[in-house]
């Protein structure tokens, strides 16, 4: 399996172009689109959103991740083995949630000698790479290892800790779904045992006292509420 | 075939995820994305989109339909088997216009014994099941034969039928597409014989007179006309 | 495989029910979502997309291009053998910037006896067509040949040419994507040797000084600039 990740925008035409190169390069792997609405060249979104997706890609995949503010520029292309997927994306702090958790197995520097635009990597570059890898590409074909790979790529690794005071926790807004979810990194074990309320902060905002509960059916259509997210971070519900 | 109708957004990982969960576990089967966009919580709106969808998914094929504000809640999971077609789904209204002129074969309430987030049912159950289905699982195996099937499911049944009274005829709209069509349930049988022009009035707006055609180009660009839809009921076009 | 360009909106589920279509129909082919996003009835923007997915999508594939404002009327359905690869589309111009630089090797007029609806022609004929042509049908089996077919595509061709005038050009906006760049028609070899900056006119928005620049991180985020695009033609960005 091939996933993408990109903040490329689900209806534009360069998803359509990078799969149709995938397409023609490893033509019996499936494709994934993962998502393709992470927030123009917001790294720490598309770096939530592989976190997210990595256990329900199976091993042996290749994802390609793509939310690349300086493509063309010299920064590096990296292909990582973490936990048994291939990781293609540039150097620059996507892989920062999946290495906090997951094993770093190999990293390599991706050397591209073709010619290639020097704003459209993802089709001349990653998604070439990524159908050679998942056609059976060894690593070691693309480019020299990365050295100190676990240094080299956490330096970017500005993932944020929630805090926990007493029976104040304070953690951060990771994203905002669809349905209006506020899904933030503060996770069940923090909150002190037996709480069944909170009374929630979200930037300036006024505070609003919010049940915890186990599902969305446990409160009014529209009322506040918080729960645990299906993965495995608390969401506050709705955002507004 | 395994069909997919949510409303999760097209571009939400949701959508990803659930796919993967289906690729891994049902990989030679095609994944079709009916539609993602459905507006949250809309169950009537999910039901329409199934229903006009359901001709085009050939028999033997799996729709999985997952518009669910009652996610992880005591309703429940059904499998029903509907013109040769079987429908994974809550036991919340989905099914309702499906019913009303397909014949209901065989439901089951899925029974699931696994853990699975009470907020994300559709990679955990929804899409599994699925799977297994479509790898040639038989409802059977899935849990207990729901009693008296077209009535527990009907129960929720609460499709409203547009009233012809004289050359007056009152519909419902059901969805506004991305062209600003209005589709209402109005079938033109309804309309009184050699009918060639309809006062419109949708909800409190003025009434407005509107040729009844046969394609858009009978009228010019931006013009109100009303035509037969493609899927049999009328639409007012434009919206505005 | 079998590319898709519409304007049916990615999240519709017009794209679905097409998909289903051709996938009952061609159950071997993959179908690739070339862009769904095309404005509504805007066949220059169509034309615009297809010319840059045309490299990417192989030899032998077919593709579907519905932009289609004269659905169910009595204009043509073209399928056009270009360069290897057939399109099947409405004969309203979505070829323009096709034809532009591409051989044209054959074009017949599709004839289609069946009942189709008069407003969704893209799931009644063009993906049924499609469906046939991938599956080894010759386009002679589907209409008679279109006589003087170049010009007569051409004759919807309306495509403007950007015109350089010593050191001032004037180009058009073909598209504004999903992050703000703003694409024109305007090629390098357009510009005067040794072009550094470039005095940016849009409409009536003042002029403003952008240095053309070779990737985006050549200058500060949120600066204009000016770059050649991963299609060839310049761009400016941000569009704001």
């Amino acid at each position: 399996m091939i996933a993408l990740i990109t903040d490329f925008g689900v209806g534009s035409l360069y998803v359509g172009v990078m799969k149709a190169v995938i397409a023609v390069a490893a033509p019996h792997v499936p494709i994934i689109d993962i998502t393709h609405d992470i927030a123009p060249h917001d790294i720490a979104a598309g770096s939530f959103a592989l976190v997210r997706a990595f256990d329900y890609i199976p091993e042996g995949s290749v994802i390609v991740a793509v939310v690349d503010p300086g493509v063309g520029s010299e920064r590096k292309r990296i292909a990582a083995r973490i936990d048994g997927r291939t990781i293609v994306c540039p150097d620059n702090g996507l892989l920062a949630d999946t290495l906090f958790g997951h094993p770093l197995e190999a990293a390599f520097v991706i050397e591209y000698p073709s010619p290639a635009s020097a704003t459209f990597e993802g089709r001349d570059i990653f998604a070439p790479i990524a159908a050679r890898i998942a056609c059976g590409a060894s690593l070691g074909e693309l480019g020299a290892p990365l050295p100190d790979p676990q240094n080299a790529l956490a330096r970017h690794s500005k993932v944020p800790s929630p805090i926990a005071n007493g029976s104040r926790v304070t953690g951060h807004v990771r994203e905002i779904d669809t349905f209006g979810n506020i899904l933030t990194d503060i996770r069940p074990a923090l909150l002190p045992p037996g709480t069944r309320r909170c009374l929630v902060t979200i930037g300036a905002r006024p505070a609003a006292l919010a049940p915890l509960v186990r599902t969305y059916a446990d409160v009014g259509a529209g009322d506040l509420c918080v729960l645990t997210g299906s993965f495995g971070g608390f969401k506050t519900h709705p955002a507004r």
